[in-house]
C-alpha cells in the first residue's frame, strides 16, 4: 500500500503547542458524540476536526488502512500552513465527548511484555522458571470480553468475585481487594481482502494504535485462572484511549524490536524493524488530592513480540480477522521497578507500597482513585502522541 | 415471570412423527434466510413456521425471555389441534437455510462437565490431581471468540498452528494433526432490567438452549494454553444448532443437579432443581462411507454446574450481560468411555482408536469427516429436541 509520511518540519496554520500529542504530524482518527450524531473526527492541537466539513467521508467500522492513509493525507493538505485556513471548521476538543474509536467484536489480549510476564511468573509460579517454555516461540494471548471495552473516562465500578487467601480453608465472595490496572498498547485491525494475513503484510491490516488499560482484580485472578486463564478477573472492563494513531504517523519512531532468541518460525519472522519507541506514563490521582503522581514510566520497546507478529500469529490458524478487532499488547513493564506496568508489580504483590505525592501510599487501587495513562513518541520539536486513557474507580455496588 | 408449559398430551393439527424433535411441546425459535430477508421462525415437525404470518413479531436480538414465552403460547394456540388450520403458512424445513440463532457479541465457554475436566486433567497434568482446587467452588470458564460462532452446516477448514511434540527440541508450524470436537450445550442470554442477575432469577435471563460444538486443535492447545488458556486452538470455529429451545419446553425434563460438595457459596446456591435430563449423541460420517457411526452418547446430567449457576457466576463481578451472549457448558462427558464428549477422551489421547462402521478407525478427525451432534429429552410418546449441529472437515488451506 501507499503510505503518507508527514514531513517532520511541517507546520499547520493551527497553533499547536510543542508538547501537544496532536501536531500536524499526527492527525489521528476517532468518533465524537455530538447531540444525537456520531461523527468521524480528527484532532489537531486542542481542536477537533469534523472530517465531513473537509469533504472526507470515512466510517472507522468500514474503512481500510489504505483509505485511512489517503484521508489523512487529504486532511494534511487542508491543515498545513499555506493552505486556505478554515478555522470555523474546528471545535474545541474540551467541548466534545469522545467515544470508543470502534466497538470491537473481538478483543484479544496478548502477553508480549516480557518483563511483565517474568514478574508475574515469579509471583504466581515461584516454583517454576518465570517464563514458560512456549513464551519465546509464540505470542501468548487469550480472548477478552469485547463487549466491555469502554471509552476513556468511563467509571470503573469495583468488581466483586470469589477469592481464597492462601491460608484459608475455603473461598469467600466480595469486592476485590486487589484492583489493578495494566499498561498496554493495542491496535485495531482492518483486514484487506487476502486469503491469509502474513507477517509481511500484517501492518497493512492495522488502522493504528490506542492505549489500553486492562483493569484487573488480582485476588480473583489468582483463584480462578487455572487451567483456562483469566476470566471474571478482567471481564468487567477494559478502557481504551480516544484516538487511533496511524502507523504512518509513527513511522519516524521505528526501532529494532527486541532480540528474539530462538529465532521465530517463518510465519513470525521479518527482517525489518517493526517495533516503535513510544514513551508510556501512568499517573494516579487520589480523590481529594491536589495533584497526581506519576507511578510508572515505560516504553513500547519492552515488547518481546511486535504488533505485526501478534497479528500474523492471530491469523495463522485461519481465523477470519474482522474490521475493528482490537488486539492489545499485554502489560508493558520495563526492567526497573519504576517502569512496571501494574500495581501488582509496582508494589510487588502488595509488599512494597507505592508512595504518592499527597503522602498516602498504595498497594492496589482505592475507590476514588483516578488512573491515567499517556503515550507519546518524541520527535525533534514535536510529539506524536496517543493521548490518554483514564478512569476513576467507584465503590462496589454488590449487595 | 409467567411461563407457558405445554400440556404433555397436546397435539397439533400438523402431523408430527413421535421421534421428531419438534412436536407442539417444543416450538423453538430461530432465524431463516429467505432470499434477502431474515425471518424469525419456529418449527413444528418437518415444517418451518414464519411467525409474522401468525401475527407474531419478535426479533431474537431484542426479545426478552417473557416476550419469547408469550410468543410461544400464542403460536401454540394457533397450532394446537382444534384451532383453525392454516397449512399454507408452513414451509418445508428442508427447503430453508437456517442461520445462527443470534450472532453473539460475547461467547463464553465454561468447563462444567466434571468427567471431562477430570479426564483432561489426567492427560494434560498427569503429575497433579485431575481436578484443580478451584473446580468445585466456581464454574471455571473463559472467553471464546464470538465472531467465529458459526451456523450448523458451516464447513470447518482444518486450522494450522504451532505445535511441539514432547520429544522435539523446537516447535513446528502446520495443519493440526489432532482436530477434535467438543460436545456441549449452551444458552443464549437476554438480560432483564435488573441491577444484578442472581441465582434465583438467572433462568429468567435465558432465551433457551442450543447444541454447541467447540472445535479444537489438541496439539496446538497443549503447546499454547499455559498460562493464559486456550486461544488459537479453539478460535477458528464454534458451531451452534439452529433452534433456541426454551426452558419452558424443557420444564418437564428437570432433574436434580449433581450433588455439590462442598456446598457452593450463597451467590451460587439454589434449593430447587435446575438441571435437565437431555440425551446427547455424537455421530461421525466419513467421506464416502455409506453410513454414520454413533461414537458417543452422553447427557446434560453430567454437568457439575447448572446453567443458572453459570450465569449467576458470570454476572457476579458486575459485568453487564448483553442480549444474545452465548454461554456454553463445556464438554459433557459421562463416566463410561462410550459417553466421552471429545475424540481426545474417546481415543484417550490417540492411544485407543475408535472403530467406525465402515471398518476405519479414528484417533482424531480426518478431512471429509462429517460430525453431527443431536440432543433431545424423551417424554411420554413425544420428544423435545434441540435438533442437530453438524459440520464437515475440509483440508487445510495454508500455503
Amino acid at each position: 500500500m501507499t503510505r503518507f509520511i508527514c514531513p517532520s518540519d511541517a507546520r499547520s496554520w493551527v497553533e499547536v503547542d510543542p508538547l501537544s500529542h496532536f501536531p500536524i504530524q499526527n492527525l489521528p482518527f476517532g468518533r465524537a458524540q455530538v447531540g444525537d450524531d456520531v461523527l468521524t473526527v480528527s484532532r489537531i492541537g486542542d481542536w477537533i476536526v469534523d472530517l465531513s466539513k473537509f469533504g472526507i467521508s470515512i466510517d472507522l467500522e468500514r474503512v481500510t488502512t489504505q483509505e485511512l492513509s489517503d484521508a489523512r493525507e487529504t486532511l494534511y493538505r487542508h491543515l498545513v500552513r499555506g493552505s486556505e485556513a478554515c478555522p470555523d471548521r474546528l471545535v474545541a476538543a474540551a467541548e466534545i465527548a469522545m467515544l470508543v474509536p470502534i466497538r470491537p467484536r473481538a478483543f484479544v489480549d496478548f502477553y508480549s511484555g516480557i518483563h511483565h510476564a517474568s514478574n508475574v511468573g515469579m509471583m504466581f509460579r515461584p516454583d517454576q522458571p518465570p517464563l514458560l517454555p512456549n513464551y519465546r516461540h509464540l505470542p501468548i494471548g487469550y480472548n477478552g470480553r469485547a463487549s466491555t471495552v469502554f471509552a476513556s473516562g468511563t467509571e470503573i465500578i469495583r468488581p466483586s468475585g470469589q477469592t481464597k487467601a492462601a491460608d484459608a480453608v475455603a473461598p469467600t465472595f466480595g469486592p476485590t481487594k486487589e484492583l489493578d490496572f495494566e499498561l498496554e498498547v493495542g491496535f485495531y485491525a482492518a483486514p484487506r481482502d487476502e486469503s491469509r494475513i502474513s507477517i509481511a503484510s500484517a501492518e497493512d491490516n492495522m488502522l493504528g494504535l490506542v492505549i489500553v488499560n486492562d483493569w484487573s482484580a488480582r485476588d480473583v485472578q489468582r483463584w480462578e485462572y487455572q487451567p483456562l486463564g483469566p476470566f471474571l478477573a478482567k471481564s468487567f472492563g477494559t478502557s481504551v484511549s480516544s484516538w487511533i494513531v496511524t502507523l504512518d504517523a509513527l513511522e519516524p519512531f521505528r526501532v529494532s524490536s527486541m532480540e528474539q532468541d530462538p529465532a521465530p518460525l517463518d510465519y513470525l519472522r521479518s527482517s525489518d524493524s517493526r517495533a516503535f519507541d513510544i514513551q508510556l506514563e501512568v499517573s494516579l490521582w487520589p480523590a481529594g488530592a491536589s495533584q497526581s503522581t506519576v507511578i510508572s514510566r515505560s516504553n513500547t520497546r519492552y515488547l518481546y513480540w511486535t504488533f505485526a507478529q501478534q497479528l500474523a500469529h492471530q491469523a495463522s490458524n485461519g481465523t477470519r480477522i474482522e474490521q475493528g478487532d482490537l488486539y492489545a499488547s499485554g502489560t508493558i513493564s520495563g526492567l526497573e521497578p519504576d517502569s512496571f506496568g501494574s500495581m501488582l508489580e509496582l508494589s510487588w504483590r502488595g509488599t512494597k507500597p507505592v508512595l504518592l505525592a499527597d503522602g498516602s501510599n498504595r498497594t492496589f487501587l482505592l475507590d476514588g482513585d483516578e488512573l491515567t495513562m499517556t503515550a507519546f513518541a518524541q520527535g525533534d520539536g514535536y510529539r506524536v502522541g496517543l493521548g490518554e486513557v483514564s478512569g476513576v474507580v467507584r465503590p462496589s455496588t454488590s449487595l
